[in-house]
């Protein structure tokens, strides 16, 4: 099985980690005239008429603003400003931020979602978890430094599983209260200190749906920049389809065919459910399984 | 392939997700005499004769602790007090901490690993990182919330790719400057905002070892509670065996063929070399990878 690529993954500029702690090479890649700089109001990304990312110079960044150097593609240096908290910035994803990033190329959301989820864990970390004094940006962004105590912070990503439970051929897809009419999707939860990956699915399908899990099996990863996490799409086969659905989390779910799971995700208009969006990392999982 | 269990999974008790923002649960939980709590001095477990964690009654702990819930079994809470940042603790591991690790059973691994995660976020986050001021004990210790701005944190986890390099059926092990004499093993890196788990381990190689991954699969997991990461063991094909090693994280590397990857996981006395330890995943990964 050839996992499809979800959205958000495909970054292709090159990390270059070695330049990070650089002082000298990070100077110079700041003053090269060839240097880009993502263009974002708040959250929201500029697009060319054709749906590509848009790049300024840095110039156009505030004068205290901060960079962070996203990385490196074709020599010219990559960056994305933080300028202090976004007042008021939605933390969560909204349906207009998704309906612009649904016009993205996959490579391109991927750099927008990395450059998305450095952003916001700045504005999130302006002090230290230690000593409660100031931090500052370190790390060519990539980090933070306490001026007082000298801790060192980094970047968080949140390992979230996310997984259809199988029984008999079918899948199990549900919904959560707020969620558009009609959408179902696959279920998932945050994995915790303590835990395999194997061992959090068969808590959350537990949890969720009242479903005992045998085996787990890993299909494919995506990094989900709502704010950070990273999204670990599994199979897990059953015990039983009897369901003991967690009315706070699971509003409705039911057990779907093959051929059910690929009328939703070709968006027929008799299909039985609405399929989740074609860059969320349920969308290619339930693809992989139909065709599996 | 049946994945080998690594060592800190199998994880016992319930964790009642469910009761952790109940308060009234919570305090007759705190209040049944068949409450247990894990016996810590520091960050180091008390062992019964036959390797396994003691446990004793919440009247143990001083009176400003905090206790957090790992959990019911046979009806028994399970918790471990949180009695403010140990002082000049160990923050990683320690040989005589590993010697202790290595007499207990992987499921006391587990309880034990998943204390130590939180113990060890708590210590290090008693300021709200949003706006500097004090937090408090959340969620029967799965958080804390900021006392002025109520800003909700939660226990980190931070995913980490471990991985053998794989190429005409040999396996690449390495080791980082500091490791014990002859130990080789997996190379290993931080996955980043913006990556999933088979880009974090194709860059990872290319930056420790100068390899290129042409396919990555995915073969177990595990929770390593120094402080709080979660193993992804991966096998990666890639395109030709030479080597160019970052000399500051992989002091050594070399190819190794099944029989001297089972010679050295047997801990034979004229192996290549010195595996890693039986409860670390990169042994899972190894022994899985030599099997196959």
């Amino acid at each position: 099985m050839t996992p499809q690529r979800p959205g958000f993954s495909g970054y292709r500029l090159d990390r270059a980690d070695h330049l990070r702690a650089d002082d000298d090479a990070l100077t110079m890649m700041r003053r090269d005239k060839h240097a880009r700089l993502l263009v974002l109001d708040g959250y929201t990304p500029s697009l060319t008429d054709d749906g590509a990312l848009v790049w300024g110079s840095l110039a156009n960044a505030s004068v205290d603003a901060a960079f962070i150097l996203l990385g490196i593609s074709n020599e010219r240096p990559h960056f994305v400003a933080f300028e202090q908290p976004v007042a008021g910035a939605p933390l969560f994803r909204s349906p207009q931020i998704m309906q612009t990033l649904a016009r993205l190329s996959r490579e391109d959301m991927a750099i927008y979602g990395a450059a998305r989820s450095l952003i916001d864990w700045h504005g999130r970390h302006g002090f230290c978890s230690q000593c409660g004094q100031a931090t500052r940006v370190h790390r060519a962004g990539w980090g933070r430094k306490c001026v007082v105590c000298n801790a060192e912070h980094f970047p968080r990503v949140d390992p979230v599983v996310i997984m259809l439970a199988e029984h008999d051929g079918r899948a199990l897809v549900g919904r959560a209260p707020k969620w558009p009419a009609g959408r179902y999707s696959a279920l998932a939860g945050f994995l915790e200190p303590g835990e395999t990956i194997e061992e959090a699915v068969a808590r959350e399908l537990f949890e969720e749906a009242g479903v005992v899990t045998t085996t787990v099996r890993y299909v494919t990863s995506q990094p989900w920049p709502f704010p950070a996490q990273l999204m670990l799409a599994c199979i897990a086969e059953v015990k039983s389809p009897a369901l003991t659905l967690a009315p706070t989390e699971i509003e409705d779910a039911f057990w779907v065919t093959k051929q059910e799971a690929l009328a939703a995700l070709a968006g027929d208009a008799g299909a039985r459910f609405l399929a989740p969006p074609h860059y969320a990392v349920a969308h290619s999982l339930l693809t992989q399984w139909a065709a599996s």
